[in-house]
């Protein structure tokens, strides 16, 4: 094993730093936070830091970071308390990727990825016509993280909208067969292959492999 | 696609809702997180949900989830300021998921999964000798979320140990490489297959897949 010091992290090259930093947490959630402003201008940013918080009420986290092409999304969520977040499939890497770049105010990221904005309803906030699983969010709450100067935004879950045959008779939902990608670090993207599911974990009690049949 | 609104999720039965909740944000990380009390008893809990917060200071999230099995953890963290996490690869997923068992603080989850405490140096936490990519962690703060009484625990990076070969010119550690495996829902444990790395987004110019020679 290769030992890194705290030290030697903080003198690393800043660019070398955040590649290796960014690799350390694990796999990443990867999402398109699809948000508009009060005049209804949309804006849509790729996020890799989405996290479940709980299931009753349905809440996942998200992490601002202190970078400008986030901001347009945080002043919106803040600004509106509305917001969607839909997942990034195989077939649309590129396209999300391409909405970390740092657009101006004027410019769209729908436009200029070549996404396509979907409004349900009369939810206040663009989703994406290209993902598989997409969730309205309503902002419950946002924690001030003082030692980086980043948010941490708790939303909960309003509404979901599933492509079909994904969800299994025991209510998880199979975001593999979604074609739902995986991140790594800062700029790679994963496809991923099943190694099973596992039976709830009991004491004096080895965990199986589920089967069809147990679910 | 299939519409849940938030009305229809709360009255899911409620095994049924864990599972479905647990899969909307997307692809999760899959640590082993090791601690030990003030005696020294250790401790071990799979978590979910690490994130990335910041390069610099180097900085990891993780949620605590309002369940008996990691309030060992937690108490441990917030008593001693320190802990590990250790990426779960695919040879050791079997071991990892049975940590989430309800053991009592007499039980040590290391005997009982099968997997090795690993002390280095005086760092007060034990890491897991299986696992191939493992930090030691300081705590830095615990922010209460009060809407569902968990804890938002964000640490700071102190050392960094990782399997040789595994970090690329430009600081990218590929985590595929080492094994890491990525899970989804409850208990779906997932291998990955890079589809690439894409270059820098900017403004006018449409991202490229990373070759070798680029980095």
């Amino acid at each position: 094993m290769q030992r890194f010091t705290s030290d030697a992290i903080s003198k690393m090259e800043k660019g070398y730093r955040v590649n290796f930093v960014n690799s350390l947490s694990g796999f990443k959630s990867s999402n398109l936070i699809g948000t508009a402003d009060a005049e209804g201008n949309t804006n849509l940013a790729v996020f890799s830091s989405a996290v479940h918080l709980g299931a009753d009420p349905a809440l996942i986290g998200l992490v601002s970071r202190p970078r400008s092409v986030e901001r347009h999304s945080i002043e919106n969520i803040l600004a509106t308390g509305y917001y969607t977040i839909n997942h990034v499939n195989r077939h649309i890497v590129k396209e999300a990727h391409q909405t970390a770049a740092r657009y101006t105010r004027e410019q769209c990221e729908f436009n200029e990825s070549g996404l396509t904005p979907e409004f349900k309803g009369d939810f206040h906030a663009p989703f994406v016509s290209e993902s598989k699983l997409c969730i309205a969010m309503k902002l419950v709450e946002a924690k001030h993280i003082e030692i980086n100067n980043t948010e941490f935004i708790i939303g909960e879950i309003q509404d979901v909208f599933i492509g079909r045959d994904a969800i299994r008779d025991d209510g998880y939902v199979d975001i593999e067969q979604l074609g739902t990608v995986a991140a790594s670090g800062l700029d790679s993207y994963h496809v991923t292959q099943r190694i099973g599911r596992l039976t709830y974990a009991k004491p004096d009690r080895e965990p199986k492999w589920l089967l069809e049949d147990d679910r």
